[in-house]
């Protein structure tokens, strides 16, 4: 896979300017040493390495702005940086920029349970923030893979999505309030608890997603919501991703907003886990070429009673073929890790080329036709792999080379080429080449073939605006 | 009330100029006949006066683009208009700029059921909108008093909020992609029926709230809910607002998302629409200095057990004094025609100054509490009449005009007055002097007082990049 170069690096740091950078986050918190750095110039698959002088790691706001204000005054590139755990390598350092890590600011704020509001640190990792709300009795929603290692600031910085998109939206609208510390230092105060609030431009959503190209977030304002009692996981078999259509518009019209996950999971990707996962039994008997794992939230106790309904209708309208609910927390843990260990499961099949892609939800049965057939067409015995939230409309449609024939190498450098096929027909489905990853630098250069002419105007725009200078993370996005 | 004036206005219209934009819409739909002109010139209140010498109708975003481009090469400064029901004169022309009234463009062009999306042109009527919802068995969940003549690209200019705000959220988590037409005349394509979408800065919320200054809104694609099969409304006495927050606890925690009103009202207020509303009455016969209206919504049929349970609750809690829930359809109309009457029930009692404030859900009780001292203080005989949405922290905190010893004229002299009294404790309890309405010309000159300093300096930058030439709803905002 060719890694896009970054664009041309800003002048070198000097000594001086490097004492000068230390003196702001003291000695202690500044990483010099080239094995120090390493695991901040390099993320954990291993694919994005860069290299970088200096990794600060501030533990205040005023310390971030001192930062950028220094890098502003004397055009050093900075890179923000969260847990790491970027699959678009946006959070490296690609040509000797200095990373500004964030994890040493995870403090909470504050929460306040009766605003349904939690304000914290940027750098408070993802896990620890579920837990602070479950310990004040409310949920906060947001749940992916890295969620031991990811921090907020990350989260929002990259919109992350996630299985608990579907009900309670993506990270962007998790988000109440940011303070953010601009290019040139300045401290943009935004964290509010409000709900509402008509006073002026909505800038908070001009820095989620932002991939930290437009400033660096230090804190943000969280909602939270009341936690269900009750949690009923199923895991169904279907014929067709057609069928899994008609069971979700089944769900949603049954669960409303609780329908708390539902994933479409092809046969093979359910194979590939059992086959490569350790411990992983297959939650169904009998044979089908679909699945959905599918979950339904309560705050009475009513959950069981809705899942069932759902599988009833689902079963009278020969949608349903057969279907299991988790009889205990270790039956759902066990549902859940099937589909976890999806991405990991398919490193033995050999490579991968992934996507992560979404098209308008009625769209998926045909996008997933037409992908396998083009897919198909192209490299002769390469096997599709789609699974993902389809009710986000939102499919990690990866593709495993050949079982014989061909070279991990060989398929791996068709790896554009499968691109241009997929994209291709997400396009003409008015659909996005990137549902929750971003575009990093993986996906950079290809953003101005698929994305409208006058947002990419309007983005340099902006850009130029909130970082005049280009040292944001340069390279990435735009 | 002083209304603040305009700045400044753009050059004149010539003759030669006006047979130009006439000929982008076709003189039908070009109005300069004054007295055709005087609704579009005036809102409903008649609380802003303003004049233009022309009013464009189009009928299409090839249009919008047309009279964009011509207003741009000229310097001619564009005031667009939905339904022109907005409270703060954002909507209306004040010093003869060109009216660009969107009413014309009224086509829904999508009903996607599956994917729970609508597309609609920015002039659909938002009741048109939530019919035709309602017609393929979804909810489209924005609901305001104005609903009959309120337009969709008015909703989301001024990112209208409403009772069902505290359910689904306000205008601006319903869209999931705007077509906009900028200064210039550029159309920004940006309708998308996808929630996952990571390909780049986030636009869309730029337009959305900032009153047409940045560009014109001319479609939009509309997120759908599934239809709620069961609706169970009550009416509650209790003792404070403390006590009403108390019972929005125990109520999310029963209900959670299927909460979908809770409603705050002071004795006065509801004494008030008893008094001067015509047909109404009060649904309690017992007493109580506050009431809550609420409403529980369900997929399923366990509403009215849900609302039963928080119920019984509140009352072992001591909580709720007194408390009704409506037998039928008739009853839940009424009590809702109560709370719709309270801001009309106000005119009959003399001058009422209003706010549209919003603080933290937890500092509501000692917002009011500190707000009704500090007015009375000022004002003493004056009455507040605090009512809204408790769920949202946004309170409609009117203050009616002593009941005797003082003129309508020099209570509403006072406006001001009590303006800065009620934003000081709104500003120290970290809340917003404009949750719903807007700022239009009405809050202008107040923004820059409460609004952080480094958000005005990104807004006007951000004006400067879309809007160069100032000719977008000049005076409005900023």
């Amino acid at each position: 896979m060719n890694i896009v170069p970054p664009k041309p690096a800003l002048p070198p740091l000097s000594s001086d300017l490097i004492a000068r950078f230390k003196s702001i986050v003291g000695d202690k918190y500044a990483v010099t040493d080239t094995n120090d750095i390493a695991p901040y110039a390099t993320e954990e698959r291993n694919l994005f390495h860069g290299h970088s002088p200096l990794v600060l790691r501030p533990g205040s706001t005023a310390e971030v702005s001192a930062i950028c204000k220094l890098a502003t005054e004397h055009r050093i590139a900075l890179v923000p940086q969260g847990g790491n755990t970027g699959l678009v390598g946006g959070q490296t350092p690609h040509n000797g920029e200095v990373v500004v890590s964030m994890r040493r600011m995870d403090k909470i704020r504050e929460v306040d349970a009766a605003s349904n509001t939690m304000t914290v640190d940027a750098g408070v990792v993802l896990q620890v923030a579920q837990q602070r709300a479950a310990d004040v009795d409310r949920l906060f929603p947001l749940s992916l893979g890295a969620e031991g290692s990811c921090t907020i600031g990350g989260n929002l910085s990259t919109n992350a999505g996630g299985t608990g998109a579907l009900a309670y939206g993506v990270a962007r609208e998790m988000a109440l309030g940011l303070e953010v510390v601009l290019a040139d230092g300045r401290i943009l105060n935004g964290l509010s608890k409000l709900k509402k609030d008509n006073t002026g431009y909505d800038l908070r959503n001009l820095f989620i997603g932002a991939e930290g190209t437009l400033g660096i977030i230090t804190a943000a304002t969280l909602k939270l919501f009341p936690k269900p009692r009750a949690v009923e996981t199923a895991f169904v078999g279907l014929t067709s991703p057609a069928a899994a259509l008609k069971l979700l518009a089944i769900s949603q019209s049954e669960a409303a907003g609780g329908l708390t996950s539902f994933e479409l999971l092809a046969d093979i990707a359910v194979d590939f886990s059992v086959r490569h996962g350790i411990g992983i039994r297959h939650p169904l008997a009998s044979k089908h070429p679909w699945f959905v794992l599918m979950e339904v939230s309560s705050s009475r106790d009513d959950a069981r009673a809705t899942m069932e309904a759902i599988l009833e209708r689902g079963m009278e309208d020969g949608i349903v073929d057969d279907a299991v609910i988790a009889a205990n927390l270790g039956q759902r843990t066990a549902f859940w890790k099937l589909r976890d260990e999806m991405s990991a499961a398919q490193k033995p099949e050999g490579g991968s080329i992934k996507h992560d892609i979404s098209v308008p939800v009625a769209a998926v049965p045909a996008f997933i036709e037409e992908a396998n057939a083009a897919v198909v067409k192209l490299i002769p015995g390469s096997r599709p792999v789609p699974f993902g939230h389809l009710g986000d409309g939102n499919i990690h449609y990866n593709v495993s080379q050949p079982l014989q024939g061909m070279s991990t190498a060989d398929f791996l450098a068709r790896w554009h080429d499968v691109n241009a096929v997929v994209f291709a027909i997400v396009l003409r489905m008015g659909g996005s080449i990137s549902a929750e990853h971003g575009i990093g630098v993986l996906k950079r250069d290809e953003l101005p073939d698929v994305k409208d002419k006058v947002a990419i105007a309007l983005m340099r725009d902006i850009k130029t605006i909130l970082d005049p200078q280009g040292i944001m993370n340069p390279g990435k996005v735009l």
